[in-house]
């Protein structure tokens, strides 16, 4: 027996006990006539107590307990003279009569403390240390509970977890697939999943009705940022759903987890097209816990003889309230230079300052007097203080350049607040984006996406310029500036999936070869159907309000997909390559 | 709106009320002036009613509707005049006001019907058709009643389900490791996990103190009868836990399973040593749902002047209780020719039939006199009417061999009784397995399980012949004749697991390059440990009484490792390959 309890839970109820623990030494503070250990586990800390006069020997032995040594103990429960009120086990202590040391510790390369010395390759070598420190440990912890929470609320709802399988099929658009060769099919190849996506519509074909899965999924690709090879999601889909069903199903999912996790109230989601959302803040995913919208202003900006915003297409900016003060001439050459910083790309920034004074003060001064400049303060609602900031070019550009200005000037003026959660739902999006430099269309959310019903006919018969047009039953869940959620109202007729197919540049062939057995499928009564799928690290990150997802994977990999701590990929033996009939070709010079 | 209710859903309470439902034609009567239409969902099947007095155009068109359409009717709840008491919406009918076809389907490949007249390859082919059988989805719907389940009741219990990664690093006993190779780490290569076990005791160092995972393993094997490549694992550990403290938890999990899901209340478990299971069984996984122990005879059968006998290690036969009558001398001969076919490799077999006159047959006759033949029969205790059959020869494939013909005179005795379930600890597993041919010792369960606590010092110290009698603090949790868990208590030192290591033939050099992270991290303070991984697919194939876990998994791949519903695996691009520096060389003739 290793313990009668945990380090957690003794409380004064138990003085006078005798009891044992097991635990880790956390510190060691030696006294001369006493010491004193703290013992952790992941449930707590509390504190031993060895005294010379009881036992000289056990003192002795304690002093040599060095940091991370695992040990076992037995004692008696007794109140603490100098109690600790900022841990629950605080105003009790363990007089201790036997120490056992189950294992010794080298001493850690980094600090096991909340804030940590040591660096981020050094705490990936060494994971299982760092997953001893408590902030991670408790993302680990918190994780398990929404995903524990995720499976019961969906259970609840007559949902069914169904695993699909992990070893399938590279697809024509797979350029990003893992493969796996299979040593029984000689010089083929299985594929790990992007998404379970033709599996769980499947399933629906099948009438399992509502199907849910939290799953691995795996992307072979340059690793950005915040970026995981294999990652994690909450795939569900549902037969016989509107769309507005999915969004009241998934609403309800996502409020339950911030109440039951975190206990915090969403209210009801918003909701806000494609369109708008890029209109408003220049983004499909925007962060609405502030305003800061964007003012559109062609109409006060052209006709004065500046001909960077007379040659633009749009003319937008953004109002930063209370702002003119904090912008010295300095600071806005600082901010010119941010936003032509190739991550933003734009080529300039004009700014008008509305002074205290009520005067304006603007880069583009020479091509606006007073009045006109009062104009453009007029059309972003502007106050005396206010700092408007403007950008022009091509539609898309500008906005996505604006949107990133947004966001950093929402940052340096505190508005985008921890423990603050603005769920949105954007909606509409275009069925198919077209890809000038590719001369093509992609599909905007996947190929399996249905256009919206009074889209279908002009989707069968359209011309080229109509398919731009054409709107999808997609929508996305956004919170804070991230998308955590997206899906969709899909096909499920097998000549519109076809057309679709043709749209995005597949032949007949390459459609029939990589999706027969889901047009196939379509021909056997298949129903219509929908769903979403969350990123399950992103949620579980967002919920918390960090800023990496790595935080909250046990055993995450580096921007090179490596995992440091094992050594993988590694290289394998020359006899498991014959066997799969491979060679490895030289690299290019 | 798609439905306002599910097929299963109306009852008597509901007469009068307009309700709309969707779902697929199970079967279409037309009587002439009605037509009856039973509509199926998920749920349950509803009786939809046609007259043609109410309206004749939906009347006719009723009478199209054909098998598996999938359909979306708007009608009013009635009683039924004929009511069927076999389902429970069998007392209402829906007089059905308007029908829109959602989808036609063409004529399946196969009846979708309990009992179906497709084969195997066709279901499997048309996966999607044969999921909407209701036997089948049954089967998933119940997998994923066990899987919730059991992380409720671990969850409860502080278990922290952490996700561990499934791209990892080969291992050198790892030739059935499916790979991966990398396309940012060109020539290097990812392993699938035959298992989380180094991570799950990475936890552990770190901490976690209870872990559990629902997570899919992968094995590139010659696929026997019921393995796949993919399978999916309930996989445990805990720390600071004697093996007592695994057994009992996970014995609560699995009373808990059959208790919520099955109804059943399993009793505690009996449970054996690996020794006395052999002895008695000739199995480490022994059936004990009925008895018909070994009877071991060499005090018996020796020094009687039969040289089969006498030459054997072990004569030992097992008692078929009431069987002579029933086997008449040609039967003797067919069970004779059953013990010698390859897949039992006996060499012969040897009967004693005790008659119901008391007078004994035999077919050593002429070597054992009549009160030699009742020693026998002593032994066995067996009684009038019992047919006694004897196997001989070495002693560990002479088990084998005679714990086929048990199993098989079960069988044929009606004594595996479908239903009952007869739990089984088998406990003290030898450590390691001398392997005579490779001549090297097998880890018996895997290299990470500790020897007893009384054999360590044997371990570090002993001669070839100690390592052979050492036993391991290993267990498996046995299920009328199958295995669907097995664990052990793990080494948490290094020197031990190095030792382990060498005697397994590891060179230092291979340990750590394969498991230096793994020994690294038992020198930073590594808890004893230890736990257990259960077979899922196989629990829940077992508790429903099925002989196949194919029938428990959504898409299940064939013998050959194929999932011929999506034709995988399959080849891949040219390019695909020249990005991973591969090539495929032709296979050898």
């Amino acid at each position: 027996m290793y313990r009668t309890h945990n380090c957690g839970q003794l409380r004064m109820e138990h003085i006078g006990q005798e009891i044992t623990l097991s635990g880790w030494v956390q510190t060691n503070r030696d006294l001369g006539q006493m010491s004193f250990v703290d013992l952790r586990d992941r449930y707590g800390i509390t504190q031993l107590a060895f005294n010379v006069d009881s036992d000289a020997d056990l003192h002795e032995a304690s002093t040599k307990l060095r940091r991370e040594y695992v040990i076992k103990i037995t004692g008696t429960v007794r109140e603490r003279s100098s109690k600790n009120s900022k841990i629950p086990t605080g105003n009790i202590e363990i007089d201790v009569t036997s120490l056992e040391v189950l294992n010794e510790a080298k001493t850690p390369p980094f600090t096991i403390e909340n804030e940590t010395d040591g660096g981020e390759e050094l705490r990936m070598k060494y994971r299982y240390l760092d997953l001893r420190r408590k902030p991670i440990q408790e993302n680990i912890i918190f994780r398990s509970s929404v995903a524990i929470e995720t499976r019961k609320y969906l259970a609840e709802q007559d949902f069914i977890e169904v695993e699909t399988p992990v070893l399938i099929k590279s697809t024509p658009e797979g350029a990003r697939d893992f493969v796996v060769p299979s040593r029984m099919n000689k010089g083929q190849f299985y594929a790990l999943p992007q998404s379970p996506q033709t599996f769980k519509q499947l399933l629906m074909v099948s009438g399992f009705d509502k199907y849910f899965q939290i799953v691995k999924c795996f992307r072979d690709e340059d690793l950005r940022a915040d970026r995981q090879p294999e990652f994690t999601q909450i795939d569900c889909e549902m037969s016989f759903v509107t769309q507005e069903q999915i969004l009241q199903t998934f609403e309800g999912l996502t409020k339950h987890l911030f109440k039951v996790c975190m206990d915090v109230e969403l209210g009801d989601f918003p909701r806000m097209t494609y369109d708008e959302a890029l209109q408003k803040y220049g983004s499909d995913k925007p962060d609405t816990r502030f305003g800061m919208e964007f003012v559109e202003l062609n109409e006060v900006a052209k006709g004065h003889d500046f001909p960077v915003f007379d040659n633009a297409e749009l003319v937008v900016g953004i109002c930063a309230k209370g702002q003119a003060d904090s912008y010295s001439n300095k600071d806005i050459k600082k901010l010119t230079e941010w936003v032509q910083r190739p991550q933003v790309g734009a080529k300039g920034l004009v700014y008008i300052k509305y002074n205290a004074d009520g005067s304006f003060k603007s880069s583009a001064g020479k091509f606006y007097n007073d009045e006109q400049l009062a104009a453009f303060a007029t059309a972003f609602g502007a106050e005396k203080g206010d700092l408007m900031l403007i950008l022009c070019g091509e539609t898309d550009k500008v906005r996505s350049q604006l949107s990133d200005l947004r966001l950093e000037m929402g940052d340096r003026m505190g508005l985008r607040i921890q423990g603050e959660f603005n769920p949105l739902w954007v909606v509409d999006f275009p069925l198919l984006e077209w890809d000038e430099d590719a001369d093509r269309f992609h599909a905007m959310h996947h190929p399996f996406t249905s256009p919206k019903k009074e889209d279908i006919e002009r989707m069968l018969t359209g011309d080229h310029e109509t398919m731009k047009a054409l709107r999808a039953d997609a929508y996305d869940l956004v919170m804070n500036g991230w998308e955590i959620g997206g899906g969709s109202i899909r096909i499920y007729d097998r000549a519109l999936q076809e057309k679709n197919f043709k749209l995005l540049g597949f032949t007949d062939e390459e459609a029939e070869e990589q999706f027969g057995f889901l047009m196939g499928a379509f021909e056997y009564g298949a129903p219509p159907h929908g769903g979403i799928a969350f990123g399950f690290d992103r949620l579980v990150s967002i919920m918390k309000g960090a800023a990496s997802i790595r935080d909250f994977m046990a055993f995450p990999k580096n921007n090179q997909g490596r995992d440091i701590m094992i050594d993988a990929p590694a290289n394998i033996d020359q006899t498991q390559l014959e066997e799969l009939t491979l060679k490895i070709l030289p690299l290019e010079k």
